[in-house]
């Protein structure tokens, strides 16, 4: 329901608790920042076009802005305003859902027996293989829709489903044309060097090379990626292969995140702190010195406890630890048709809360300003501060803690973005 | 959104996954019974009044009922179609809720110090005590309209908030009045022994007798309630105390449901065989022994994943194993302000596959046709079949693996209540 906002001259909220997630914007928050939401209780929002024109108490707003006939006030007075989730690590275009595969799993199932039953990562490679543009466009519509909806207002996007040249620009175009249509913002980062593709599973340095020589110089053509990352893992690809596509990439401007230490202890920490990477992600095994050097850096955790819950894992990432040794930690759905389909970022809060032990805070802040950051985007969206993009979600919940508190339910009453109600 | 049918002289929906949940009328599914979810692909639904006229597939139906053009079709090929969810153990008539405790317990809180602190079961029975039976509700009805939402048909709601004989008699009529009131079906039972309140605290014994001897018969002669059920754990009530108020309560003609085995292996599972209650609930701990007689007596397990999964516990109970030693399992959310605040009966079946490794179609069977049992309603709900009551839900999604699988999304389209569109 997207609202024709041109007789409107302004929208003013006013909140019950307005979270703000205000900060530094120049960089993420850590340690007890995190703790902090810049609560205004009795707050008021107001949105001039697709910015926010002033923040603060109801009567501080109306002191600053001028209401006027054709303002639009939203009456949010006894719920909770808060900026819009980011999420900052996604795989939304791809083939077909995997649902077959949960009861296999359940029944035993080893992941290399559903490989050979067509299913996994390689089954997913072969279907977006398989499925055209406007299908995958169509179906990754469904899924930002579904985000909206989940008060997720901006999304990272991967690539890493085609493993070929044609099929990873393939995954780009429709991610650019879906960021080009939607409402939600997409951001995008390429990920050719996912997997190991059947076709160079005997040598995956031939593959790197491709992914380095063949397709990165396409995708930095056509403009299609802001980011690059690479699956570093046992089984997938080592610290030196990683290496070298993230510090090619980085020469030619597009910048490193890294999939790191999910399931063995690879030094994927390490190296995204040698490299400057914007992001390390997972990071389910990360060494204490792999955590210790993030900080240093300052480079993002971006935590999935959602892809641990859905793979029947007991173990989580020390999101815990991590804040407390300094990292700036950022939560994600990991949404993907494998290891967790999902785009409900308040059941990922409630799991950082109950499997992590971040408090309601951190992992509010998590799942706003420091996910903005993990895809460098701090400076314009994440809170909800004066001059920043009007991106703004009103839950129906009297205060912040209510939102990992009452699991399991969409809270979600209103999305604005920028400046315009869509949901 | 009720739409008015009257001038719809039947239903007939189209279906791309048809799940009719149809077994035994008579009693619940146990073992490889539990698998089998009477699905039919590109099967239909017809519904005349407030029940199910015909089913099977398309055509079939088509054949055995007469369309006209006052006939309302619902096409929902492409989509599943179920019997609606039920939830057979909450409790949804209560005061204040509990979210700053999370964040207490994230940092380590024990149960006592929540208790001093005011929170806890006790805190919840102070507020219910002050609330107002109008307020009580309002909230109420707030939860049950989120419980259809989220394709929940008919919820049992359980006193034991009150834990004083005044307060747990305004719990049940309140509860009454939202079941006469509400387009969801609600069934009552009396729990005056769901804690021991701080009044008699050094007496449990003393508190019993007025749960026996003053709230029971005024439950009965106001006809407040079709089942008494009993908190059964260490430092709460007793096996003889257990004892005592069921036997009590079977012998005026209110069945017997238990509190068992949640945290400590009491025997409450063991009671629960020897009186022959209806249900067994939570039984986190019981013992093989409980987990044999109930499956010898035929009473029905009502599991509880949610609980435990937000009391940060990491054990749950055992369902596979009870699955396959032939007791008849079914699922609950458990709704309470205090160890799990969600209404998400979906969530709850996600759970039970990825915690309890029930299979999709098991943890299924067991949120609808088993649940209905677990509340002596087998015959009325909780399976699509000709002449049972129209309770159905329309779910966005291609077949019934997706609902556990694409998790935390609540895929609820649309909703049919006694033959009534409600959602
Ligand atoms: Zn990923
Ligand atoms: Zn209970």
């Amino acid at each position: 329901m997207v609202k024709d906002l041109k007789a409107v001259d302004k929208i003013v909220i006013n909140a019950g608790e307005l979270v703000t997630a205000a900060g530094n914007s120049d960089r993420p928050k850590v340690g007890t920042e995190l703790n902090n939401l810049g609560l205004i209780q009795n707050g008021a929002v107001a949105i001039k076009g697709d910015r926010i024109e002033a923040v603060g108490t109801t009567e501080s707003v109306i002191e600053q802005v001028e209401v006027t006939a054709k303002t639009k006030v939203i009456d949010a007075r006894g719920k909770t305003v808060m900026p819009g989730f980011v999420d900052p690590h996604t795989h939304i275009i791809f083939g077909s859902t995997r649902e077959k595969e949960l009861g296999l799993r359940i029944e035993g199932a080893e992941y290399l027996e559903i490989l050979k039953a067509g299913g996994g990562i390689l089954g997913t490679v072969e279907s977006t293989r398989q499925t055209s543009e406007d299908e995958l466009y169509y179906a990754g519509k469904q899924r930002l829709d579904t985000f909206l909806k989940e008060g997720v207002t901006t999304v990272e996007s991967k690539s890493g489903y085609g493993l070929d040249t044609a099929t990873e620009l393939k995954q780009l175009r429709v991610a650019n044309k879906l960021g080009k249509t939607h409402p939600a913002d997409v951001v995008h980062t390429f990920l050719g060097a996912h997997a190991i593709p059947k076709e160079h599973k005997d040598n995956p340095d031939k593959y790197i090379e491709i992914v380095v020589e063949e397709m990165l110089p396409r995708v930095i053509e056509e403009n299609l990626a802001e980011f690059c990352d690479v699956f570093c893992e046992e089984g997938v690809f080592n610290i030196d292969q990683s290496r070298k596509v993230l510090q090619t990439a980085r020469t030619k401007g597009i910048l490193p995140k890294i999939h790191a230490d999910e399931i063995n202890p690879l030094g994927g920490a390490e190296l995204a702190a040698e490299l400057g990477a914007v992001s390390a992600d997972h990071l389910g095994k990360a060494t204490d010195r792999g955590i210790k050097e993030m900080a240093e850096k300052g480079v993002v955790a971006v935590l999935l406890p959602g892809t641990l819950f859905f793979l029947m894992k007991d173990e989580y990432a020390r999101g815990r630890r991590m804040v407390e040794e300094g990292v700036p930690v950022a939560l994600s759905t990991d949404r993907n048709p494998g290891s967790s389909p999902t785009e409900s970022m308040s059941l990922i809060v409630s799991l950082a809360c109950l499997k992590m032990k971040l408090l309601p805070s951190e992992a509010i802040n998590a799942a706003t300003i420091n996910a903005a950051h993990a895809i460098n985007r701090g400076h314009l969206i994440g809170s909800i501060e004066k001059g920043k993009q009007a991106d703004i979600v009103i839950f129906d919940m009297p205060n912040h803690e209510y939102l990992p508190y009452h699991y399991g339910i969409n809270h979600v009453e209103r999305v604005i973005k920028k400046g315009t109600i869509v949901v």
